[in-house]
């Protein structure tokens, strides 16, 4: 488990690693606290600005976090993270400093003072948005305002959350079909 | 490619092959149209009632189908059809029936005038269940009213789009991680 190397990416273009539908880490911060969550529950909504929505329980600690410092990374993890993935989701921000109790790495963001986490595959870094959903859906409206992403490799083998405990590991990937597509709708 | 046969299954599970991030097609009906649209941008946002959110596009012809007939079904393909996943895209249903297009099959379904598509692997009927969040984000909040999924294969090779052309196709399914879930997690 070591950290990616990665390099600017456009905010524009994170939908090419979240609409897949992996299982991310959020990670927050607040009042000298940090935070980390597991989170399957997010779509894109909007190329530019590059909003995402993201449902965040009331009862995750996360919650409070982001809701208060409207901020928060979504970290893409790979596959090898995966039990840390599931202690992660297991515990509580309220009793433990998950970066220390699970041995990721936090990292400065550029533009929020949430901790990037250094071991997964891609940060974007977040500022809430629209807050005016919470209420409601616990739907957060996240708009990424700096990207990073690894430099390789090209494709990351991500995790997709099936429920009851199983996880989906992303397969291959496919140009093939690329030719049948209208310029426009790439 | 051949359709599947499918069951009942819960609709408070649904998540079980959305939260991975299949790409769908949505099929409508309206004032004796059908219609069938490539989507990406969905996720879960509840169990009970089963809600699933769906941004579609305005310029989509299925945009006022659904909106209208406050129905429609989300059916999952399978890698099998991806060819027609990306022409489904590629093509209005202003100017054809897709259906007829492509040469897949509508089914009638159980509680919704939308047809299911029964080359899908798993066809989820759905209500419109909330229509204030259309005009300023095109999102349609849903409620998953009848669930149908194939009896075999267990998992779907899904089809999870990266933008630019490209396909990621799920790969394995590992419950490897099961036991490092607390109870209430699962």
């Amino acid at each position: 488990m070591k950290p990616y190397d990665k390099r600017d990416f456009p905010v524009a273009n994170v939908r090419r690693f979240l609409e897949p539908g992996p299982i991310v880490l959020l990670s927050s911060a607040w009042k000298g606290e940090r935070n980390i969550m597991t989170m399957g529950w997010h779509m894109i909504m909007e190329f530019q600005p590059s909003l995402v929505g993201c449902y965040i329980w009331t009862e995750n600690h996360s919650f409070g976090m982001v809701r208060k410092s409207k901020e928060c990374v979504i970290n893409i993890p790979t596959a090898d993270l995966a039990a840390k993935v599931v202690r992660i989701g297991n515990t509580s921000g309220r009793d433990v400093d998950k970066f220390a109790e699970f041995g990721l790495t936090a990292q400065p963001g550029a533009k929020v003072a949430a901790p990037l986490i250094a071991e997964c595959y891609a940060s974007f870094e977040c500022r809430l948005a629209d807050s005016s959903l919470i209420g409601k859906y616990s739907l957060f409206v996240l708009e990424v305002v700096k990207a990073h992403v690894a430099a390789s490799p090209e494709y990351p083998r991500t995790l997709h959350y099936r429920g009851d405990g199983e996880f989906m590991i992303s397969g291959t990937n496919t140009r093939r079909y690329r030719k049948l597509f209208k310029p426009h709708m790439l």
